[in-house]
């Protein structure tokens, strides 16, 4: 339980991608305050279409004007080969790329079946040339078209993914349908090594993260202030906040690598960004240090 | 940790304690409403001077108009010992009390050094008659004031309670500073059999309740909605919501004798009832097997 954990921190994108278009400079602002946090695997853009996603648009201006820290991996989304592309010429240092367990999901959110997704990670394979490919299997828990998808079938994906080229796997709770029984069957299932992508729809992120990391997960993707989700209900729906899992793992003596006082900075600065305030109930209470003035 | 659960429901007092005043008829109708969806201990009032909180008049109004269901039990928190003598002649059917692991946390809560709430309970057990008394402990996890609360001061002041009259103790988590780790810390010093009484100050009840679980505990302070806190940050720092404790403990296969359709239900009445959205996200996004339409 208290071996180390990685962190994904992936508010620039995820989070970001939510929100009103933000200037290229305040994106490139953040990504270098939750470096200097300590992240060391930052999901910082996406090569989607400016036109479909307007909140990611320029993403080579802001691979191209972040200051790079050492030890520091700037990771972006490909949806597609043309992004992969985009990708490898902007210099990015590993990719993520989505495909959904719910054929109704992927065919919703990037209009494939999900056949045509695993057939894009191979042409993404042949364009990324050594890049190393996560590749995340969203609504990995159920989705609110089929309901519970069974661990097996994930699993097959995921073994179908790997086939394809991804280098890496992680298991998104795309619409909050984890808990710590469904964690528990899909690991068992998949095994601990996979990435966990949760997400606060039911307030169950954090017990869901606990549980998987009593079950040996220990690779996590969060978001500084908890944004993310639906842009048409902020807050109510953001991923897992960064500094809600260090906090519970400063703790429990789960190393992090990251500060929380620098992180606090970095979420302070991106509720000044967005310009409201950010779901993290850490970021608006504190740590447990805090003591009353 | 799939053995059942007793759960108490403490939104028509901790969760409406925190509110504008609403009617009485209001209150009536939500404590039938959580006794329709199978909540077995209500605490429905509190026995303070309605000059110090308003939103808690009339308490034996309250307990009288109340359609009595058959084995639910309706608690009224008490003070001081004329809070228990009001209660008895109401006719409540058992009582709460609260004393705090933090003296100055308690000087500031009820004005009383934690010798003289050990010796108001005193008086309290006298008044009873045969009541039940939960003596219910605060910042039992720590403290705004004095920092982290070791297990053993907790365990003695809850000895000294227990000695003074109460039949029962619960751990309050009053500002949010429990974790995994405390709750295991805790739990190891005064055993499972003590009921938990979780806040969302820092988003962690949810966690906190699942770990206390895994280690045997079987008593669990919520608020219908998640309701609770101080009234000048809604929302931000509400107990523990009982839909979200029935949603993940259906879902573990944890009996509670709820009805999460009719404890929806419930939560739904609460926020017509109070005015505004509650804060448990199960409310706002539904069980895990809504469907999207």
């Amino acid at each position: 339980m208290t071996d180390a954990i990685v962190i994904r921190e992936v508010g620039p994108r995820d989070g970001l991608q939510a929100e009103a278009p933000v200037p290229v400079e305040d994106r490139v602002r953040l990504i270098e305050a939750l470096a200097a946090a300590g992240l060391r695997e930052i999901e910082a853009v996406s090569f989607v279409s400016p036109k479909a996603v307007p909140s990611m648009a320029s993403p080579g201006e802001v691979i191209a004007s972040v200051a790079k820290a050492d030890g520091v991996r700037y990771l972006g989304l490909v949806p597609n080969v043309r992004g992969a592309q985009l990708a490898v010429e902007a210099g990015v240092d590993a990719l993520t790329f989505t495909a959904s367990a719910s054929a109704a999901y992927n065919e919703k959110n990037v209009k494939m079946s999900i056949e045509e997704s695993i057939e894009e990670l191979a042409g993404i394979r042949a364009a990324a040339g050594a890049l190393e490919i996560d590749a995340v299997i969203s609504c990995a828990f159920g989705s609110p078209y089929e309901g519970d998808i069974r661990p097996e079938r994930v699993g097959l994906l995921g073994d179908r993914l790997l086939d394809a080229g991804a280098t890496a796997l992680s298991m998104a709770d795309t619409t909050g349908m984890a808990t710590p029984r469904r964690v528990r069957e899909l690991v068992a299932e998949v095994g601990p090594a996979v990435g966990l992508h949760l997400h606060e729809t039911r307030g169950t992120a954090l017990v869901n993260a606990y549980a998987a990391m009593e079950l040996g997960v220990r690779r996590f993707d969060t978001s500084v202030g908890g944004l993310g989700g639906s842009p048409f209900a902020a807050g109510a729906a953001g991923n897992l906040a960064t500094e809600d899992l260090v906090h519970l793992c400063d703790d429990l003596g789960v190393v992090t690598g990251v500060s929380l006082d620098l992180l606090l900075e970095a979420s302070a600065l991106v509720a000044a960004i967005v310009g409201h305030p950010v779901p993290s109930r850490i970021a608006a209470a504190g740590p447990r240090s805090r003591r009353a003035s």
